[in-house]
């Protein structure tokens, strides 16, 4: 499935999720339990709502990416679709470049899953 | 001038600022004059705020970095201490890497400048 297949093959891949901007996930992958991906996820798909009215407001275009790095994780998420999003938490020395190509990669496939 | 050195040196970078979380620049540049750089980076501390809020809820740690990829645009964000970040702006096709590290690398003198 495509979301362990991003993970599974960063650096410091801790887990993934695929969910809506309502908070309410469709899939996730977890290699730690430490973590409490739903909510994680929750808190950002606000900030990832308020980041796009933000980005109409601006007449900036769509928001594709977006990413967060704090002393314990970074989170990179990116938009699927107007209503979808996927979220990959990488440890805090994770691999963001490779983890920002892997999940570009796997987009299409999870889409066509999604649609 | 610091802002300046990591705008110049990065392919498609448009702009930069030095902001408080409150909105209010301390210091900015900009290659082209399109773009209203305050109200993005308004917009922006906004945002990065309700991020800090959440970070400090899930308790991941402070916030280091921030980026956002929309169509037209991609911004870096880089906390410097805990009132102040500097927002770097960028083509859509800019060079997101290279931005983040010249970020990294000037962020002692601002800070330097700011204290």
């Amino acid at each position: 499935e495509q979301i362990k297949k991003v993970v599974d093959n960063v650096h410091g891949g801790v887990g993934g999720v695929v969910m809506g901007l309502d908070g309410i996930p469709v899939d996730k992958y977890m290699v730690e339990s430490k973590l409490d991906l739903s909510t994680i996820g929750i808190e950002f798909s606000y900030i990832l709502g308020q980041a796009r009215r933000a980005s109409e407001t601006l007449q900036i275009g769509d928001i594709g990416e977006f990413s967060i790095k704090a002393e314990q994780l970074t989170m990179v998420i990116r938009m699927l679709t107007d209503e979808y999003f996927m979220a990959v938490v990488l440890s805090a020395d994770g691999n963001f470049g490779k983890c920002r190509f892997l999940m570009r990669i796997v987009a299409p496939d999870i889409i066509a899953e999604l649609v």
